[in-house]
């Protein structure tokens, strides 16, 4: 059933039936009810690729699906994709969706959907410094935003080499703002009456790592505290966590309270508290529930929260699991945030409309409040 | 840039560069090689949609994103979605992605995808006893493979009615053999001296449940023990399983051991044995650690396995973080398999062939066989 079959049936050129699907206002009425009577009569609907053709849009966003890792972080971004699919799908797009394993990969990538499915949008995740994915879309006019802001080049926060930033963008982003996540948890543990609080994070160098290393310690410093030799860096993983997790607890002068940039590490960190407790290594002798939950050993009852606290990121399924406390990011809400800006890329609002543009110019991110979920392991 | 320009360029018809694009074999090597020439100098590449329009090929595979639910047992067809998305690149295929409440609007929206991006086929994941989904596309000469068998009607488990069943498949299939998953699980433990070994699983009436279900109590019966009584149905849950649980764990004469349906009712199971054993009403007083395990209260080392043993299903990051034993299922591989039987209805093998049919007709379903992964809760 193709756009002549209807031409034929009611009498008139292939451009004026196309005129009805697209431009109605240029036909007749007369001419426009025959048209639409024989499209009704033949079942006849533009396929997908006739439109894109004539409309040159695919309604199709791409984006990648991450590798999931340990199963542990990684299900973040698979939250974010479940988001991301029904947003698209209210906005009247789909999801196509690639694996890539590293940059050049995901470049490759873009190149070859570009000159085969031509997506309309791209979403990017897990952006990082030096990220080179944002400039090759740019160059080549493809819209896109990115979930995770700009971070400039690695050692060079402020951008002066001419990379975006996440002060001057050179595309929509949308992100989760991870230093006030690592604060509040910093806060929480002051408030609770600790003192020496660690962190344990990603070597420096990570955007996302740095970010939640430095709302942790300003929330010390605020409070007086000085962060030096409080943290630990280290590879993402249960068992990395659980290994640097020891060595704070077991300096001279030991941590009480540890928050941490994954749910992974701070595992391994609930790891080594049990392990250490039981070998009697630890000054305050405790015992971890199954709910990961600190008891002190002997203790009537039992149950009540002590000696080490520790708070994840990410309120994944496993720290649900095991009673770890943890920032939680938004991610519905960023992926309708990430569709949300590509579709006013698409169709800009006019002048004078709510979401038009204001005086400091159009909103091109959204930086979204994380919040603490507070569980036994604080 | 546009097949007329190439055309322009090389002095040929457009015809003779679609020619050259899709049949070559068709054109004079010369008037090839100008063409050719001509397709290098101006960078043209067909569109997807061009080429689309030419061969009826969209070269998508379109599939659902499934809820994710607690995260626990969802993470599952997470994982599948991965393993997915990779086997399809490898096939020269993208992930078209779309959520769906129900089978009402699952149905709707194949009928919309039909009719806008054309996939060349589908993947359903979930079947369910009455399907309503594999016949939809079966009459509409749809190409698709299901990961998990054809249940047939319920309450009809031969199929009677007409609809097709796992062993009368109208189309290809994948699955993994739960209940050769759940009699592991039920051996294992009987070789461990237990006797008393309960199921925890879902109301019957679900193909999936129902065939887990049935891979205990035939491990049961065949070790000359009635499996009457020793079971529990639930909704799938943490909280649910808790209670469940509860229940076996305080008959008259309660189990010593837990087949479960899925990591979510088992850690719910975890938390029941835990906190009975807390409150002393478990006759063999034990106490979990961090991981899951039971430890016999005050008893030196205080780590030895006992007095209640657990195991799940699907082996999720959940199940590893608490040291849950589970049923693993291999999801890679399923993932493959079904690209490779959508792969096999695109280009049949020719006769001769390693993969064309046998004697015994064409194969067109795989049975993956799981694993049992033990950890610190049997």
């Amino acid at each position: 059933m193709t756009i002549t079959d209807v031409a034929r049936r009611a009498g008139v050129s292939r451009q004026t039936v196309s005129n009805v699907l697209n431009s109605p206002e240029l036909v007749r009425e007369e001419t426009r009810d025959r048209v639409r009577e024989a499209i009704e009569a033949l079942g006849y609907r533009a396929s997908q690729a006739a439109r894109q053709m004539r409309t040159g849009r695919s309604r199709l966003i791409a984006t990648r699906i991450e590798p999931d890792r340990d199963g542990i972080n990684g299900s973040v971004l698979d939250r974010f994709l479940h988001g991301l699919t029904a947003s698209a799908a209210r906005a009247g797009y789909r999801i196509l969706l690639y694996a890539a394993g590293d940059e050049r990969s995901e470049i490759d990538t873009f190149d070859d959907l570009v000159g085969s499915h031509e997506p309309d949008a791209f979403v990017l995740t897990s952006t990082y410094h030096g990220d080179g994915r944002p400039a090759w879309l740019r160059e080549r006019r493809l819209p896109f935003v990115t979930f995770g802001r700009p971070w400039g080049d690695a050692g060079d926060a402020n951008g002066v080499s001419g990379r975006e930033t996440a002060a001057d963008p050179g595309h929509p982003w949308v992100d989760v703002d991870g230093a006030a996540g690592t604060a509040a948890a910093t806060r929480h543990l002051l408030d609770a009456g600790h003192r020496r609080i660690g962190f344990l994070g990603w070597p420096p160098g990570s955007g996302v790592g740095d970010d939640r290393r430095s709302g942790w310690a300003g929330a010390l410093t605020s409070a007086g505290i000085d962060p030096a030799g409080l943290d630990q860096a280290t590879d993402d993983g249960v068992a990395d966590g659980e290994k640097a997790a020891r060595d704070l607890l077991r300096a001279e002068q030991p941590i009480t309270a540890l928050v941490c940039a994954s749910d992974s590490l701070a595992l391994g960190a609930l790891h080594a508290v049990r392990s250490l407790t039981a070998s009697g290594q630890l000054t305050a002798s405790g015992r971890l529930t199954a709910e990961g939950r600190l008891t002190v050993a002997g203790q009537a009852g039992g149950e009540e929260g002590l000696p080490v606290r520790v708070i994840g990121f990410d309120d994944t399924p496993v720290a649900k699991a095991v009673g770890l406390s943890s920032v939680s990011q938004p991610l519905a809400e960023a992926a309708a945030g990430c569709v949300g800006l590509l579709t006013r890329l698409f169709d800009p609002p006019s002048p004078g409309d709510p979401g038009a543009p204001g005086a400091d110019g159009p909103r091109t991110h959204v930086l979204l409040q994380p919040s603490l979920v507070l569980r036994q392991s604080s």
